[in-house]
This record gives C-alpha cells, sequence and structure tokens, in this order.
C-alpha cells in the first residue's frame, strides 16, 4: 500500500495509508445507508472511485496501474437460514433457472431469468449477478464472444468467499491457454462473500453490523421445533467456523455464535453479500480495443488508403453525434446547422465541425467513434420541397444515409445513445 | 503536500506527491488536447477530480478538509497584443459591456452579455467567466442574495496573476464584517493567471507550449510598421518582466523575449488562461445548507410538529421523483405505479415509496429534498372517467397538487430537472 502521514508530524501516529480498494467504506457505512435509506435486505451499495495499490507492476497499457479506477457493487442478501425460515427451501440455482448446470455467459435462451425471488440462496444471487455484468458489459458493446470466463477453485478462493467468477475480455494482449484459445484477461470478479466483511467490521469495531428482519422473526415463529432447531444449529456452525477461522479462540466462538444464532431466530442477522468489482481503466481499455478497427478504401486514381473507424457502442461514445454544414460559407445552412447544435447539446455531447470537404470530416467523426453525423445542406433549406426541414443522417459503422425530420432528430438520437 | 514513496524500496528516487490541485495536469497535456480536439484559442478544459493538502486544518465539516474535491476551468485565451493585432482594438470590460464600473454579480438586466467577441481581451474574459459562473451558481438554486464576492487587491495577487475574483456563499458559519454584514466564504476563485502557467511548463519540461495562429500572422504582416513595432515592444516587455520575475538572469531573460516577440510577428504566442478553480465538496455543504428549511405544522389535535423540508433545485436533487401508489394493497394501483416509475427510470432518480399514509411519504420526499412526487389514485383508474390514466403531482416546496397526463409526465420532468 501507499503510506503516508497526515499533518505537519511524521511520526506513527500520523501514519495514514492510500485505500487499496473502494469496498470497505461501503461495509464501514452499511448501518447509515440502510437507516436513511428505507431500504430492506436484499439491496445493494454500489460506490465508484481511486484506488492504490504500491506493489502492482504497471503493465499492458492502463490495464494494470498503481492507481486506478475501481466500481464495487456490494450487494447485501439473506442468509440462507433466514431465507429456508421464511420461504420453506432455498432455491439453489438449479431450481431458479431450470437446469443444473447453468452455463454463465450463454446466449439469450439460456439465460437466467431477470426477477429476483424471495427464495433465492447466496448460489443463486451470485449467478444472477455474474449474467446481469455480462449483461452490462453486452450494453455497452462487448459481445459475449469478446468475454472468457473463469471460476475460481476452491483451492483458489479466499477462505471466506462460496464462489468466484471473473468475467474476462480477450485484450489483444492477452495469452492464449494450452489448447490454443484466448481465454483473457480479468475485466471485473463476482464474489460471493458469505457474511466475512460485515462481521470483521463488526469484530474491529465494536459496533454491530446485523439487521432486524421482521418478516423472519414471523416466519421463524411459525416454522415447527425440529425445522427451528436445524436452521439454529446449521447458523451456529457457520458462525462458529468463521469466528474459528478468524482465530477466534474455541470457548468465545462458541459462545458468540450461540448468541448470533439466539439471534436469527429473533429476526437478526448479518447479510451475506454479493460483490462484483470492476476495474474502469481496464474496462475504457477494453471498450477501445473492441472499438478499433481499419478499412482501406481505393480512390477513383488508384490510390488506397487506410484509415481507423473506432466503432463504439453509441452508449460510450465521447462524441455522441457530429453536426455539420454542407458548406461553411452558405450562412443559410450555418444558422440551421447551429440551430440543430443547440437543440442537441442539452441531451448530449455534439461535436460542430464546418472544416474541410463533406468526406473528411465524416472521417473524423469516425476517427474519435462518433456513432451518427447530422448533414444540414439545401433539401434542408427545401431544394426539394418535400424535404424541406429534413437532415441527412449518416451511420457511422457503414456509411448509409437517411432523411430525417430535424422535429424528430433529438427522439431518435435519444433512443440510440441511451 | 501528502509525501508517499512508489515502489518497494523508500528511496528519495521513489518519492511522489499526493497532488495539492487538479490543474497542472491541464497544462502538462495542453498541447495534446489542442493538437487532437480541432479546437482553436479561444477554448478551454475542465477537469473535476480529488487534490490533498497536508497543511489544511480541517473545519466547518466539509468547508476544508485535507482531501477534497475540485472542479477547474483553463480557459485559454489570445494575448492582448495578438488581439489588437487581429481586431485593431482590445475591448475592454468597459466598452465590451457598455459601463464603465461593471460590479459582478448584478441583477439581469445589468449582466454581461453572453456572447464572447473576438476583440475582447483579458479583462473581459475575466468579467465574462465571473458572471458565467455566478450563471451557473443560481442555476443550481444559490440566488445572488447568498452569494458574496470579494476583489483580490494587488497585494493579495500572486505575481503573475492580474486579477481574481473570489465567489463566496453566505454559509450559516461564515463570520461578520466590521459592518456586521456577512461577506461569506469562498466557493471559487476566477484568476486571470496571465500566460504564467503554460509558461512555466515551457521553462521546466523544455517543450515549448505555444500555438500557432493562422489569423494573426495574416493580420500581423497588414499592420502598419509603427503598429507592429508598438505591439513587439508591449509583448517583450510582458516576456521580459515574467522571465525576470521567474528568476531568470537580464541576459537571457532579454533575449528569450525577443525570440518571443519574434514569434508573435509570425503568429505564435503562449496562450494566457482564465482560471475558475472551484471546491465540490463546499459547493455541496453550500447547497445543502441553502436547502435547509423547517416548517411547523399543527394537526387538528392542536399538536404542532416541526419537519425539515430540503429545497434542493430540481437539478441538484438527489432524487428527482417519488412514484407513490395511493394503496399499497390495490393491485391496479400498484400495476401502474410501478410502471410509472419504469418509465420515468431511465431517465432520472426515482424512489418508488408505498409505505404508511401518503402524507408520511409526502414528508419523507420533503426531507430527502425531492421536488417532485407523483401519485396513482383511484382516478387514474377511472373513477372520474375524465381524470382516468392522470396522476397527481404534488410539489414539495409549496405543497401544490395538479393533474397531469401520464403520457406527459416524462417531458413535464425532464423540463424540470434539466
Amino acid at each position: 500500500m501507499f503510506k503516508t502521514f497526515i499533518g505537519p508530524t511524521a511520526t506513527e501516529e500520523d501514519l495514514a495509508y492510500l485505500r487499496p480498494e473502494t469496498a470497505q467504506a461501503i461495509f464501514a457505512q452499511f448501518k447509515n445507508v440502510l437507516e436513511t435509506s428505507r431500504q430492506k435486505v436484499p439491496f445493494g451499495i454500489a460506490q465508484v472511485g481511486k484506488a492504490f495499490r504500491n506493489e502492482v507492476t504497471p503493465r499492458n497499457f492502463t490495464f494494470r496501474s498503481r492507481e486506478f479506477e475501481q466500481m464495487e457493487l456490494e450487494f447485501f442478501i439473506k442468509p440462507d437460514e433466514a431465507v429456508e425460515a421464511i420461504s420453506g427451501k432455498v432455491a439453489g440455482a438449479a431450481e431458479a433457472f431450470g437446469r443444473a448446470d447453468l452455463p454463465v455467459g450463454q446466449d439469450a435462451q439460456q439465460r437466467v431469468p431477470t426477477t429476483p425471488q424471495p427464495n433465492w440462496g447466496w448460489e443463486t444471487w451470485h449467478k444472477y449477478w455474474v449474467e446481469e455484468r455480462v449483461r452490462f458489459y453486452e450494453g455497452i458493446g462487448l459481445s459475449r464472444e469478446t468475454l472468457g470466463f473463469h471460476h475460481q477453485t476452491p483451492a483458489e478462493l479466499a477462505h471466506y468467499a462460496r464462489a468466484c467468477t471473473d468475467i474476462l475480455f480477450k485484450f489483444p494482449f492477452s495469452k492464449k491457454d494450452e489448447n490454443g484459445n484466448v481465454t483473457g484477461d480479468e475485466l471485473e470478479g463476482i464474489a460471493a462473500r458469505s457474511d466475512f466483511d460485515l462481521s470483521q467490521h463488526a469484530r474491529f469495531s465494536g459496533k454491530p453490523m446485523g439487521v432486524f428482519d421482521d418478516e423472519l422473526r414471523t416466519a421463524w415463529a411459525k416454522l415447527p421445533k425440529e425445522k427451528q432447531d436445524e436452521l439454529w444449529k446449521r447458523y451456529y456452525e457457520n458462525r462458529k467456523n468463521y469466528l474459528l477461522k478468524s482465530g477466534v479462540e474455541p470457548e468465545p466462538a462458541q459462545k458468540q455464535a450461540t448468541d448470533d444464532a439466539n439471534g436469527l431466530a429473533k429476526g437478526q442477522y448479518i447479510p451475506h453479500v454479493i460483490e462484483p468489482s470492476a476495474g474502469v481503466d481496464r474496462l475504457i481499455l477494453a471498450l477501445i480495443a473492441n472499438a478499433y478497427s481499419e478499412v482501406t478504401e481505393t480512390d477513383s486514381k488508384g490510390k488506397s488508403e487506410t484509415r481507423v473507424i473506432l466503432k463504439f457502442h453509441p452508449r460510450v461514445a465521447p462524441i455522441k453525434v457530429g453536426v455539420l454544414p454542407l458548406l461553411k460559407n452558405k450562412s443559410e445552412l450555418v444558422k440551421i446547422a447551429l440551430a440543430v447544435r443547440d437543440l442537441l447539446r442539452p441531451w448530449m455531447n455534439v461535436f460542430y465541425d464546418d472544416g474541410g470537404s463533406i468526406g473528411r470530416r465524416y472521417a473524423r467523426q469516425d476517427e474519435a467513434g462518433t456513432p451518427f453525423c447530422v448533414t444540414i445542406d439545401f433539401d434542408t433549406l427545401g431544394e426539394k420541397p418535400e424535404l424541406l426541414d429534413t437532415v441527412t443522417i449518416r451511420y457511422r459503422d457503414d456509411g448509409r444515409q437517411e432523411r430525417l425530420k430535424i422535429s424528430e432528430l433529438l427522439q431518435f438520437l435519444l433512443s440510440k445513445v441511451r
């Protein structure tokens, strides 16, 4: 970690570290958020921000850096024992999704349903979030074929983690495996972290991190005695194992686990978390690598030129639309072009360009990854009366052109860039 | 500054500091941005990010902290000599705005025009940016009455600065001056920093930071000899003074200033900057302080209750709209309420609340600063046929209620929150 000192005297008392991940603030503030936001478990807290790791060896452009931007979601869920007390049975992924061996990252027909159910346990929630995150990447232009998956083996998992799935992107610098396939490099890990994080915060801060769940208390009271005992025992074992693995002595661990299991019977528990944790810089690098393409065009004189097109998904393109008057020195064209720019500008990033031939201006926007160009020409002015107040929309990826009414332009573009 | 070390060995070679301001990256990257963005002077580069100052004594909540968020704009302009060469004469603020003593922060009638002109010099650009920044604050709910101004005196100014105006907000903790008036505490400073920053970067990096201005070169060639000499001499003196004040010996300073003035005659110069630099955390604190208000209401039993309303401008309210089915247990109401939530959610932050009486739910949203609530009731279902598919829109600040068609809801809200 990066070490520094707060205040003018650099004594051990002033020692501070730059945070190596963003997640801990979420856990530390968990109770504050819970109490002020009117949320009930299950719910999530997301955060994006800088993290710093001094031990990292920077490599592959911005893929791995000492200072980087992270985005993390801590999604808090009920422990399986609470789900079972309330719903009678915990739906594992097999039951929830209708097949036992659901592979993540499959095509639409094989996807998990998106409506969470009260009977979902941690396993189902974990698969759900893997799937949701894949959909996020697809939604900004990274198709399934560009992604890979790595399911951490028990040996790779941290002792408190129950599962972790990494989502990979096949970067140009990604290596091949022994079968000659590019598996990719990690964009994000989605971990099922049990109740480890909040338990640790509670243990070391001395502040309780449990929640009270009225639904659980009501349901518990109605359970047959043997079911209560079974769930009590399982929760007790889980809590005791956490405490023992964390270095607590057997006797206090048993006492604490007994208190915790007695709490469960009264509607209290420490939430478990599913944690999708992604690197923003490497995602940006993936978006650029994915968008990069070249076309070679031969002009009428037989001269060929290779130019770059950045095929960003409209949602992530830095410039959404180029607004181009056909000619710079025709004030009627310029006037309408400026009006179109001002119409669109409050809603999206617009680049106004009146310099050079229209072909060169299209090529410039292609290189910047702008998905749409709008050209104001003589038909806009009514040269063909039926085209009055229409503009040309030109698509970056295939060069296709269409006419569109100015009055319909904003809605058309908004529907594409959102 | 906060000191740290990069890499495992903490030697002097690995020494690094957390940045005390965000601006320097803009200057260091100035040429890259200029060359890739197709911009011409005047243009600006804005940045927002963390800055760290170890010497700061934290106080007044988040007003002053060691780690804070800054937003800065470096707006690059031509030196006055270039403006004069191109436009014949530099318009000072008096000429540009039609009055000699334009006080910043006046009401609409006295405001500066918002269309920059080619003949504006640094003084006019500086006043323009003060005015633009005030408009920004007004646009997010800080009225002129809540703001104050401080014009730095020559004694207060840094040696390279030509003017600096601070925009203040009258915080609850702001002190009174000798006349008993609250002047406020600084939100932002708008400085005219001459060409100091880019000159320093050029001098210490050895990389040229000048731009080439074709318009200037063409205009210069057409100037009478005596005008050329006059502008040459003035630019030479300015450059020489900068170099001497920066500790360069007289002889090399004269030589460098001669080169620089010869460059001007060929269309080359180092841009000057106007720098609005604002603290984001203290702005958020100002928005909260400005929004905070209390109302005391007496119910029919004579019991009075004081409750909090956060009167955020809709543009900055964290939640834009609360969506409330009148009754939680009427599935027809809930179904439409969820549809309304889903209609609005891609466009703004929506809070769905079905818990408790409608009055309590309004009060909760008032306390969170939500400017609008939408209630789905029996009229929505057509109990009064003429009100079918309409909802109640309820305004936070005065409790006023209106009916609106669901089909018009999104446009109505978008027009308020943008």
